[in-house]
Formats: structure tokens, sequence, C-alpha cells
């Protein structure tokens, strides 16, 4: 087994991906928005990369919510903007929801040739990983690929932190395992930080950013780990939540 | 001050690096070797980009010697091939040689925006950190950029490894430095493996194909801090030895 991470979504090699199961993170916050979203009942979410498609889909199905962010903030017109605070269960449950953000949704289609796309956050990273693991082992996939999102096209470090997880959690389900120098420069930074992430992110771009906007709570939620059971996949254009049997 | 990575040469953002003083990094082995020949006394070295443009040289000037690698070994019909042991001061005293690479010498030729351009190597860094920082304070240059040559055009371990120590000595030497999210993460990988870089390397593409070519000494050598006083500095597409006042 073969773990490829991209450090964002402009880095994404096709050849690289195609024959995988791709992972897509876009940890503060558009992944784990979507995410929280579906957990909170979210009956799909579709995203685009326009604020155009979004209000065309709206104009189209006036039932559809359409949400995300532009630098961060709300896009005027829209209903819901880019906090996991604002996609709650009474909000969201049984709706479709259109979504554009800056890098996510941009990030899920580049990712859109591999064999299985799912979206990746700390907030659900065991479950999923544990699901990856199984859906490759069972149906002989070689390779797990990992799209950072990234922010403004460059490397970003939450998002890499985030990889690392994933690469501690496959480096322990799997027995040999080939990584590339990103999953390895991930899997180290993020043990090197696994007790306090927001011990380095406080000296990182998007963090802080996001941190003078305001939204210190979202930074919070996005950072804690495996509190959310469901497994969100990005399959024909739409988000779903995965129907695991158990 | 600001201090910007680029984890391989496609990705460097010309706008980002214009206005900045570069050091390009491709430890395994192309900067590491051209330092070390002009330490042994090279007049200078012509990076090109392909075997021709060398053999084109050669031709021209029959005293020139070209040297380089293609998949990590010797050219055809080449005086040298791209190892530091190759580049001793019997053969390479009073001459100029030409070397054509395929991370290093590209990534020269990317940095040509550069207000200066700097070869950086674990074999030189300290001086050349500390002349870098006496040269922008005095010549009020608001940014260093540090280009990792990567290989295959990808995130290279060894290069983020030997940027982060530029950024460690960045750090020390200046008051107040923003640092982008890369520098973050290669500062602190590389003080994770500081005394011992050879640890993580072990498990890293580049490092492990050298080896399996026999090229174990040179790993060794690259990796070696701080015993070479050469500064090397690449001007008018010519590399030379920069002449320090003490």
């Amino acid at each position: 087994m073969k773990i490829v991470t991209f450090s964002h979504y402009k880095d994404v090699d096709e050849k690289e991906i195609k024959d995988s199961v791709a992972i897509v993170i876009d940890l503060l916050r558009a992944t784990s928005v979507m995410i929280w979203a579906i957990s909170n009942g979210a009956e799909k979410i579709i995203p685009v990369e326009s604020i155009e498609e979004a209000k065309l889909f709206k104009s189209v199905e006036d039932a559809f919510l359409i949400g995300g962010e532009r630098g961060g903030l709300k896009i005027e017109g829209f209903d819901l903007d880019n906090s996991p605070f604002s996609y709650k269960k009474e909000i969201v449950l049984g709706r479709t929801i259109v979504m554009t953000t800056t890098n996510g949704t941009r990030a899920l289609k580049r990712a859109a040739m591999a064999k299985r796309i799912f979206l990746g956050s700390f907030i659900n990273a065991q479950k999923t990983a544990e699901y990856i693991l199984k859906e490759a082992l069972k149906n002989d996939i070689q390779k797990i690929t990992i799209v950072c999102a990234g922010t403004e096209e460059k490397f970003t470090l939450e998002d890499i932190l985030c990889a690392g997880y994933f690469v501690d959690m496959f480096k322990n389900g799997l027995g040999v395992v080939e990584i590339d120098d990103l999953s390895l420069a991930s899997f180290e930074l993020y043990k090197k930080f696994e007790n306090d992430p927001h011990k380095i992110l406080k000296y990182s771009y998007h963090y802080n950013r996001l941190k003078q906007l305001g939204f210190e709570k979202d930074l919070e939620f996005c950072l804690r780990k495996d509190f959310v059971d469901c497994i969100c996949e990005y399959k024909n254009l739409v988000v779903e939540k995965v129907l695991v049997d158990v």
C-alpha cells in the first residue's frame, strides 16, 4: 500500500490520484463544516466553485440552502456562512445545501478522478480512516491519496497536521506501507503536536486570519478529534453520508 | 522581515520572489556539489538545463569541464558526475564547470528573478545565512525566499530540513520575523531531527534512491553541517564565490 499527500489542490497529480482512494482535507473549515452539516442530518451537499453557480441552484430550487465564504466571511445573499455553528440540526435537517468556499470545494473537484473520495477532518478522522482501510483492502486498492486543500494555492499547516493524523492511523492499520516525503513530513509534524496543535498553529497563516476575524470557537471545534461518527463521501458531484453496516 | 519557502522549483511564485534574496537548495546533491567545487577552487560554474547545452559549451571551449547527472548517474561523455568526491581540488582548481542536474539547475533558473540568489546546503549554511542577513539588513531587503529544488517536482524532505536550518538561523538573527506555513513546518521538522537527520531521511524517497545507487558517502557528506566557509552566489547565469570583507 502506498500513501501520497498533496499540499494544495493545484498540486494534485492526475496520474497519481486516478487509481487511489482520496481524502480531501480543508480543515479550516470547509470539510469540517460539511461533515458537521451531514452529521446534523443534512441530506446532501452540492459543492460548487462559484457564487453564481450557488445562486443558480437556489433560483431553480428555493428549498436549497446556500452556504460558504469568501475571505472567510459570509457571502451576501447567502443563507449560511462557513462556520460549523451555523449548520445546526434545526437548520440543516433533511435539507440540501449548496456550498462554495475558496479552497475546499475546489479541492473536491480536483480530486474527482480518484476511485472514491472522502471528506477528512479531525472531527471524524478515526471512523473515516477505519472505513477507508476496510474498503481499500476489500477492493484491493493499493493507494491512498491525501489532498490538502491549502490556502491560496499554498502549503497550509492545519491541513498537513490533519493529513499526518490520517497517515498515523494508516501506518498503524496496515502492514508494509510506502509513504511519500510529504506524508512522512506530515506524520512527523502531527506527532510533534499531537496533544496540542494550537501550539504550532498559533504561528500559522490561516489559523491566525480566522482568529482575527473572530472565529476562535471554530478553531477549537475543527481541531477537536473524533467526536463525529459520520463518514462523508463525495460521489457524482454530491457529498453524502456513507451508510455503514455495523 | 518575511521568510517564504517553496517546496519545489515549479511552485515558485514569481511575484513573491522578485523583491527577495533567495536561497536555492538541492541538498542531494546539486547545490552541495557546486558549493564544494567552488570551495575547492573552481573559478565558476555555469548551470544549464540540458545535456545538449552542456556539450555545446564544451565544444566551444574544450578547457571547460562538464558535469552533472540524469537519474543520479554520470551522463555519457561527461567529465564529471554529481558526487562531491569527484570535484577534488586537483581536478577543479581554476576551472570553469558547466553543470546540468535534474532539479538543481532548474531551481536556480527559476529563482533568477530574485534580487540576489545564493546556493544553500548544510555544508556551508551558517556562513551563507550570516552573509544573507548582513546584506539584507544593509540593503533594506524585507524578504528572504527559500527555493527547495524538490525531486520530480515534488516536496522533498532533505531540502525541507535544510530550509528549516536556515529558518532557524534567520529567526535567531532577526527581530520580528514573519514566516509562512512551509517555513514554519520546515523549522519544526528540522528541530525534531537536528541532531540526526538520517533518522528521518532513511524513510524518504530521494535519500533512499541515492543509497541504492551506492552513494552512501555522498549522503554523509551532504548532511554534515558547516565545514565549508565559502559562500556561493548565482549572478548573471553563473555561480561564483562571494568575496567577503573580514
